[in-house]
């Protein structure tokens, strides 16, 4: 155990190496890291007398508060593992959620739907708030066993494979490893300040979470997403960074027009000239890089990033010091470079499989390496391009073609709206390429012209033999239906089906 | 092995990443990544045709190379472990080290000790320069089954405990953890170009140069200290970083005194005028901590950074974000704090125990913590102050006392030149402490005026009862004889003795 460093040995150092430096802020809240330690002890004892044991999950089911970093360190005191589940969920989803992880217990600020779970729920279900301070307030600290750092101990839903989402369960070495990359990609150093205004159920606000606790800074923490209150915070906490973007960015700065609270304290990338003038602008590649590179729940957080590679070819940069990429072919081959396969990865930050999907799992990590389900290209200057979800591949000839390559090709026709390609069988070549094609207003384009634009951009035999045009593309969430455009389109024979 | 990534591996992913960049300079040669990582495959293919074995020990026998990277890059591919030794030792000091590590392979550069050496072994013995590129050029780069980052890779040879030397073993994934804080800590970005110019058998210098491996730097190497090779070198690879330190700074300021040599590339600290003026000053905490804090190769080099705490109460800040430090008493249990005691370790980057030491080993991770053999203190703010070596206890009453604290507490009076601390056997408190005080030329100071002068500084019991003046201090190395202090001064009656 001598090497072993897990979320819980972190915060009993902090405890002793930063003993006045404030740890969390959330409302009337402000813990410094002695505080936190010595509440997560209690809360650790009160779950263990809860019946949660090592390996047992528990299920946050409520919006940000740090009650969420509380749990997840007591989890990690005890060996069990915290799902901070999506409360934008419907019933549906949660029930399903709850079905799957069949946790110890579940603590749950009400709302129409944990209500009814609740209700229909039996178990440990204790209410955020007043019901679970009396909880730590009732429990004595106590040390617990040490617990391996490999073990897992949080669980964060992913995308839906096979028809349904699986719990990707992150261990303490791998969390605080991405922690650590963060640590160096974005420069962070004591006394940095993040604000929790995006959901903790998601790992673009929990990996900044973690990397602000490793290095032993604040988090302050908000329900949600209120543009006001962010400007409030940002002043008052002196904040050095928070997860916004886009139109985040613009609802703040709206916010703040009058120039009512001081924003000066947040280091981050230009935007609007009201922004710029209003934050500290950093245009370091350490800045830029914030939301540059590519990742998944999967591998920690960021698996490549933009800012370790400026001015490279591929967009998404270039891979963490502790990690590996490759690009495979499906039979494990690594493909050329220039050449779009899967991106695979092995190394420190990596997941340790779906909750209880031993198929899943097996089949994620063949030949050794982690199979991330999207697509990608290592550039001849090595960065790495993210061409899209991996989704369906069609066989034509001995040749593998991902529809998001050819996609992304056709939509870079000035005349296209949207695009989508699907395989139809072929006598001869297994599958053909057919794409289907949604057409800007007023822009026109015919068959030839598209196929004679990608000409230039793809490999022959990736080039659809055939375009369709349609109104709109069917979608389900951001990516083609193509159950629905094979259907429409005459598309079948994939490989594997 | 999803979650491993060795020397080996990391080497592997920059030959892909980072294809155009210069790995290694050294003299005429010139490797990209992908060269090294060719030359690498081959170089572990041909200690394999050796003889050589995941386990096995390979023994570098010379001044500063590159050779040195690549066979410890070699022995990560293969399993096995690189000890580079101090080619600065005697004849009977390097047998001592051949015959302890019993190497597979020996790559050596001639001189009237390592020749001799060469006469008297058996076994592989490759002369570096035209020998070993023999040796590679007749290798076929080949596959070798993955190696975990939990195997040793490096042993270097620390202080002696018991008499005789020891090989602390690091393993890949202590070096890489390692790296990573270095990364954090120093600020380490894509381009960093270190100079290898000392020596790499101390881990003060390899931890720099794996750490610009890791961010797919550029390390230049020179055989040993030449202020002048120093300055052309910093010239012609615009290097970012040495290994310099105050009086190898002034050589380096002389020796470039008429401006030669543009300087500018190197991000160091402010030093005399001179050197200021040729360099690109860096007075961030980044790089104030160069040298603050507290490290031993066991640990992988630095536990403590002064960059994480500047302005601490403590001289060597505070624990690497991937270790955590105890001051413990001899019964394994924390002192409080601003007591005294061991310094004791966990966490990424500790090393892999002494080769082939097992009551060593047993006896330096009782309590399941590595005990340093170092005296420290944890302030109140947190920041930890190292004290001085332990080396040995006295013991009065039920009270444990370290002769380096109170040693630190005399050497603060004004005429106190040296001292050294002893214990006396005392029947009714087992020992009692004495002082050995040598003076400064022309001051004076009583028995009186020390145990005053050290009364606001220690607590009662630390107080020396008597105090000896001598001319000089006996020494060993840098460390009081105590041995000789007990016999002229009645010391005796320790504990454990």
């Amino acid at each position: 155990m001598i090497h072993s460093l897990t979320l819980s040995d972190a915060l009993a150092e902090h405890a002793r190496s930063r003993p006045q430096v404030t740890a969390v802020v959330d409302g009337e809240v402000r813990l410094t890291y002695p505080e936190l330690d010595e509440r997560v002890s209690r809360l650790a004892a009160a779950l263990d007398g809860l019946g949660v044991g090592a390996g047992d999950r528990v299920v946050w089911l409520g919006q940000n508060a740090y009650a969420v970093l509380e749990l997840l360190l007591a989890c990690s005191r005890l060996g069990a593992v915290l799902c901070p589940a999506n409360w934008r969920q419907s019933l549906d989803e949660l029930r399903f959620v709850l079905g799957d992880l069949a946790p110890g217990a579940v603590v749950w600020e009400p709302s129409d739907v944990t209500t009814a779970l609740r209700d229909e729920a039996g178990g440990a279900w204790v209410r955020a708030g007043e019901e679970y301070e009396r909880l730590l307030a009732g429990a004595a600290p106590r040390d617990f066993a040490q617990v391996s750092d490999a073990e897992p101990v949080l669980a964060l839903y992913t995308a839906a494979f096979s028809g349904r989402p699986s719990a990707a369960l992150l261990s303490s070495a791998a969390l605080l490893a991405h922690a650590t990359t963060l640590l160096v990609v974005r420069r962070m150093e004591p006394g940095f300040t993040f604000l929790n205004n995006g959901p903790l159920f998601h790992v673009g606000t929990m990996m900044f979470c973690l990397a602000t606790f490793q290095i032993g800074g604040t988090n302050v923490f908000t329900p949600a997403f209120d543009p006001e209150e962010v400007c409030r915070l940002i002043d008052a906490e002196r904040v050095t960074q928070a997860f916004l973007f886009g139109p985040m960015i613009d609802a703040v700065a709206k916010a703040n027009a009058g120039g009512k609270y001081d924003l000066s304290s947040l280091r981050f990338v230009a935007h609007s000239a009201e922004w710029n003038d209003m934050i500290t602008v950093d245009d370091s590649p350490w800045c830029r890089s914030k939301m540059g590179g590519y990742g998944q729940t999967e591998v920690g957080g960021m698996l490549t990033f933009l800012g370790l590679a400026e001015g490279g070819a591929g967009p998404a940069g270039r891979p963490s010091p502790l990690a590996q990429v490759r690009i495979m072919a499906p039979d494990g081959s690594e493909v050329p470079v220039g050449e779009v396969g899967e991106i695979c990865a092995r190394g420190k930050t990596l997941f340790s499989g779906y909750f209880a999907r031993p198929d899943l799992n097996a089949e994620k990590s063949r030949y050794g390496w982690h199979h991330t389900g999207d697509l990608g290209r290592r550039e001849p200057d090595g960065t790495i391009t993210f061409i899209g979800p991996k989704l369906r591949m069609i066989k034509s000839g001995a040749e593998n073609i991902y529809p998001a390559e050819v996609e992304r090709a056709l939509k870079t026709h000035p005349a296209v709206a949207d695009a989508a390609v699907i395989g139809v069988p072929d006598p001869e070549w297994h599958q053909t390429v057919k794409a289907v094609v949604s057409l800007k207003p007023d822009a026109t384009a015919t068959e030839d012209d598209l196929i004679t634009h990608v000409r230039g951009l793809l490999a022959a035999y990736k080039r659809p033999r055939h375009v369709t045009f349609a109104d709109t593309i069917p979608k389900r969430g951001f990516t083609p239906d193509y159950d629905a455009l094979d259907e429409a389109h005459g598309g079948g024979n994939y490989p594997g089906a």
